[in-house]
């Protein structure tokens, strides 16, 4: 069966195994520590444009905002999130879990506006009871965010200058980040996000590694013993081989670039059908995930030719799903859907 | 640079790496809910000669001691472990993380005696102020020990028994089971290990693997709603299929325990040649971690040839160090390794 | 200075002073073990019509209900908040603190529909993805709530129907419970809301006490080693006999209810004050706190006179402020915030 | 029945009930911003010789091990305690609940010693897989320790240094400090005592009231926010007038110092009458807390007339016992378990 359920269906990009393969037998310290570790750093600040930039890697995405956001947060503080943001709807409460609050802000097709921000840390501060309250103490946003959608340069600008305002760090959400960046309505480049914020992630497993996230610290602010820190929360890898080798390969010859790119053309295509085939979306992404509003009925009966995922309730008789295109996303995929298409 | 610091410094066993680029661009569900996880719990079930065993699959031994052990604790209560047991020694204070104090107790090369736990819960129920103190709510042991050591099957039966008694499980550590099982010490088989205890995993990223390790339920004993506290905990990776394929092929025609049994076979051999060069061992040692005495001196020069680890201080001019063998390790490494020492 | 401020500016009840008093130089064993917290348990037992219930004193508000959430929770699960509910808004984050996620749900007045309640839980269950969620594992209100408001006892069935049909306990914070049943909107009796949640608990702190709460588990449902839970949360008070003999005055004669009583005769005066000075309430509360809309101008002045608390921003000029009248408020109190009132 | 349990078996000084009764009725503002809290800090800061030293209430001792400790941690740290430690021994786990690890050292009789100290921190940062472990991040100590035992001047300042050079900060629990300090073994003052170290606290549940401790930061490293800090953990007193009227009324005509040197003198004439019954002291001590061993059938028949403290089992027919004096010990008191003595 073909599958658009998410963008994590496939296992590596090819060319990692090959060099998973290639470096198999070799030697190497763990922890993090091995020169395969060392050479993806360098070449990720090189991409990133900051040559002072620190770079670790973790394992999952969920993981890696528990760890930054509680590691960054101090204790009295909580992190500003779109009500939408997987951060608070879809980690099975991971950031509460070490102790903070995700503080929620509406948000408009995944997005929060500056305007709503500002307004927000404005009458915190305003109230005078806020020191009963939970602080803000970090801003979360997610590029693309969990419709799609993307913020512009124009937007995040305005995001970031409000955090640097309330002198509060602001966390871009990267899982998805290549195929942001790869989109047609990008606007910013790797260098100019990664100025703009304080921190982020370049995802891997959604875009060509079996696992694996680079944290890149842009400001000179990684945490103080940041290993122990990682490890005391369980997410420290012994074999930090195995993510140091992937993000060798993907940042070797723009790799990471070029099937981002792939999954966005993938995108494109998997757009024209879904309008061919007269479906009414739910929502303008740009990026690789796709939100359709299908009948009940059809539904089930293309769930016997493609796996796709449920988004949520539409209303009686209609769901919106979402078709995921990624890295690994054939021509004759698109052409197996288009076909299960035609006969619902 | 040969290496002899840990069991992890080589990537997977070639089986693995060609299993996974076999099933790499097939497309399956997240989170472990794809085929190969069902037919790697399928194997371990009959491996373990327990067909209604709960098995899960995580990513590293911390991680996994951290969400057991959290998972199955009742909020007012910590866990038993020896002093030197990893959990309480090298873990960064992930079991504290979670909110639950480590109880040590006081360790005999790595082992605890059952006589020292039978008083340790009695005289802590005898306590009028008992209330006031951390209750203890499970025992922890590793099998085998962070010293390479085994306890018995008696021991492990009287172990049990006591747990039983005051009714708290039993919760083995099995980071390195294949090395304990295969070791020509062992007096036990799997099977019984599973009978005698409440929960344990086979170690995958010391034994094979290039990460992950199964968690055995063996008493119906399996938290509510797993993969949620999993997921709470950073710990649930998106592409399950790694850990999966993996276990599923160390199960298939027993090649996690062949792959111990040569480990055991190079530490044999490793252990000869420690003993002809006139080392002295710090302990006696029948897996495949060997711990012996070298002057500061030789240890300067032996490092300019061979990886090691220090373990401890023993005087002001002597240290304990750690050879470890693996399944990767080569009569070649033995020999490179030989021909170092007789030059130091 | 006259307050309004809120519903604990004053000590506590002369009588509660009285019996401290009498009782200072006895020697009393710690920790609730004394004959005072006896006395009260039972007394409070009764009141509630419960000859079985589990009675617990705890210190203050916010420590009861961090306390009473994380020992019920299962480690998996959130607790289902009004968002505008004092464990959602105004405890700087307690319950996260203790690794749980609140599931804010829309309100109206500070009380949640039972419709809405009902639909959340539906939905929850419903999607697909659920588990990758914090799971709902209570529900949480105020009566009265933080706006004053009640629940009538047709809502309270209804909210507790539902949590039974999803297993879920219900939990009652009654921080201000008095003020809630001695109003004169109320329709429900103690042993009728005891009946209707699993555990709740009679606030003392705003209630006549220098501080102190009751918690009351109505189901046979006190978790085990409950003592050791409150230490573990530095929420143990040694001299236990401080809460102990003052819920055991307050429900010796009534005194609870006698003195709720006088605070709502006081709010009912207040109100009619406010009325009378042509101010337009933000929300009609049946209860002892007060909320009318004041023009800034009039805040300032009215400040010089009168303590009162900043409740929200209504418009630039305009600004919702609470008045809270309490066991301790005097005729003579009120009289002068009507001759401050008339002067701005 | 007489009681020599513990130092908190009486209520509260009789000149703090009658100062709590005089300010009954004011209308004070909430949380420690009344002018009680105010003027106690003030005496307090006086008392403590440091004009810029900031001052704390917390409600319990427990509580306010478990909110310093977690608020001064960093988050990759544990806090160093004797092995003995009140936070390491019994608090049923409080400053783990805070994710923090408890360091334990070997202590003799409750004391750890500044080459312990020194040893482990050095060995600590020699260890080269010290990233992997708990970095100590704080040293707690006791004045007097839970044996009744003091710190010489001279040891203390050992101490400090120790800390000093490693740079973390030294913490006292106060719990008994009034005890401590009026000793006649005493050689510190409290100001010394305070400028030795980063943060202490004075006990006054022990020490004459009926809850309170009041934390002393020495060195200007009150953590931001702190009201918040203290309130997310449940930790926040509504009518924070009940600690500053009490602390206040303590810190009055030396009232804190004087029934602190009474306590010591019942100790003293206490240690007489055990003497005199030719009872085998279990430590020396030369506070309030005094340790003797007594056969077990002696035990049986005191208890008839005296409560006093199990403390440990000696051996089959013997067990440890302490009896505490405290503010509130009379003649009265130390004539009947003389008598008590005399007939068992």
């Amino acid at each position: 069966m073909v599958s658009f359920e998410s963008d994590y269906i496939a296992g590596a990009h090819p060319e990692i195994l090959r060099r998973l393969e290639e470096t198999n037998m070799e030697h190497l310290p763990g922890y993090g520590s091995d020169r395969y570790c060392d050479s993806a750093k360098e070449k990720i600040r090189r991409a990133v444009g900051m040559e002072d930039a620190d770079v670790e890697f973790l394992t999952g995405g969920t993981q890696t905002n528990a760890v930054i956001i509680s590691a960054l947060l101090p204790d009295y503080a909580g992190v500003v999130s779109a009500v939408t943001g997987h951060v608070n709807a879809h980690e099975a409460g991971a950031i509460e879990y070490t102790g903070h609050k995700v503080l929620p802000l509406l948000a408009k097709e995944g997005k929060i506006s500056s305007a709503d921000l500002k307004c927000y840390l404005s009458d915190f501060y305003a109230d005078a009871s806020h020191e009963h309250m939970v602080i803000p103490g970090m801003v979360y946003i997610s590029y693309p965010t969990e419709y799609g959608t993307l913020y512009t340069k124009d937007e995040l600008t305005e995001i970031s200058g409000i955090c640097r305002e309330f002198e509060i760090p602001l966390f871009i959400d990267g899982a998805r980040l290549g195929y942001g960046l790869m989109s047609h309505k990008c606007d910013i480049t790797l260098p100019e996000l990664a100025e703009l914020c304080d921190v982020f992630y370049i995802g891997g497993t959604k875009v060509g590694a079996l696992c694996g996230e680079a944290v890149v610290f842009t400001k000179g602010n990684k945490p103080l013993h940041f290993l122990t820190i990682v490890k005391k929360r369980g997410a420290l890898l012994a074999k930090g081989r195995l993510l140091g080798v992937q993000f060798d390969t993907l940042f070797t010859d723009d790799l990471y670039f070029k099937i981002s790119r792939h999954a966005i053309d993938m995108a494109e295509k998997l757009k024209d059908i879904l309008k061919e085939r007269g479906l009414q979306f739910h929502i303008d992404s740009p990026t690789n995930q796709q939100f359709v509003i299908l009948e009940n009925e059809q539904i089930k009966k293309l769930r016997e030719k493609v796996a796709f995922e449920f988004w949520e309730k539409k209303d009686e008789t209609h769901t919106v799903v979402r078709f995921a295109t990624a890295w690994s996303t054939t021509e004759e995929d698109l052409k197996t859907l288009k076909e299960a298409l035609s006969r619902i």
